[in-house]
């Protein structure tokens, strides 16, 4: 029986969210947790990675098992405070958490005033932003498009050609908020991106040079990478 | 000339707001970076203690100085990251940041889920809470009362009596906040009073036991004080 289970976790402490062979990951933890309470082990399919200190209120992975899923509230308690599983179901036999995904949603959050309860949980940007510019430049990046530009180099992908339905800065004065949401991301996309935008805020790029980058392909053109505890995978739809 | 300096603070990694011989303390790291920038010594008189792990959104404390105030953005840059001062202020000579504040403001906060972003700011109670018994009991809390009940043993104030002017809980499902406002606080009574409160919240206690243990006058009635991280300091008035 193939099962999904949905769950959060602060990135802050892993690196990252898959096996690797240096450092504890948050899928490393999940499968001990697993194992400890079904003394068995347990396969893990993410519905993508996350890079270390990148966070996700939603992720969603599969696994298979044909004996009973573990009660979510005896995984939550084995696990440390950072992880919080939200639900286990079963699905089709087909169903893939990384291959069925039809869309992927991040948030980027950064706060203008320094704030003691979001050290690791947003970015610091003292700088006045002109989100108008940022919106304009952001507006580019709606549709099927190539992402070159933004993603890292010497990855393997086949394509680099992704679908974008949203891309929008929203704030109150004190916060901000990008979301994005796309069929797929490439690897560091989202923070080359909001790092990029962030030099037309500052007005260091206008909206036209953002687009010319996008249209360019090449990832020296585009900015830095924008902090990793800014950045939430808040949604993941089938 | 006097000042007022208005601070927020994550107290997690402190030992409690002022200066102590072990551990290091808010104070204790705001009097340095004064010293830093200033080269000169500064005694800040705070509104109020908070022990380890309580954090203030708002903090006030008076210092006296006949240079000119140290730059806000210059200080913010010096503290660490859990320290961010909001604003510094000249005010009348015999203004006294404890003694001439008019009210109190604590808040403390509870997720009934896990919450793998709010570790150290949120109190996790994953029982089922009965807030209305839990507002019934608060009302007692109200008026000019004696709150020995609700006081650490041995400690040398010289009266227990409070006015508390607010005293209520709010909740959303998800999270719940118990704003409870007075001209003046014991040690440790709002987490006393937490913690008693959520006896309530569990029916080990009725609304009219919560009376009688005030009536009694007697610590060792009341139920045990509530965690440190979900408790807040929002407010002080004058």
């Amino acid at each position: 029986m193939r099962y999904f289970i949905e769950f959060a976790y602060k990135g802050t402490h892993y690196h990252g969210s898959q096996v690797q062979p240096n450092g504890v990951t948050v899928q490393q933890v999940l499968e001990d947790a697993f194992l400890t309470l079904l003394r068995q082990p347990v396969s893990l399919v993410f519905a993508g990675r996350t890079d270390a200190g990148v966070h996700a209120r939603q992720m969603v992975a599969h696994f298979d098992l044909s004996a009973c899923p573990p009660d979510v509230d005896r995984l939550n308690r084995l696990l440390p405070p950072d992880i919080a599983v939200q639900r286990i179901f079963a699905v089709p036999d087909d169903l893939h958490a990384r291959f069925s995904a039809v869309s992927r949603t991040y948030e980027y959050h950064i706060c203008t005033h320094k704030s003691p309860f979001a050290i690791d949980t947003c970015t610091y940007v003292p700088a006045a932003l002109d989100y108008e510019a940022m919106n304009e430049a952001a507006s580019h990046l709606l549709g099927t498009r190539d992402f070159a530009s933004f993603c890292k180099v010497h990855t393997d992908v086949k394509t680099t050609i992704c679908t974008v339905t949203e891309a929008e800065w929203r704030t109150d004065g004190e916060h901000a908020v990008f979301t994005i949401t796309a069929d797929r991301f490439l690897r560091n996309m989202v923070r080359a991106v909001v790092g990029t935008l962030f030099d037309v805020g500052r007005h260091k790029l206008s909206p036209q040079d953002f687009e010319a980058i996008i249209l360019s392909q090449s990832r020296q053109r585009a900015g830095q990478s924008a902090p990793p505890e800014g950045l939430y995978l808040t949604a993941v739809r089938y």
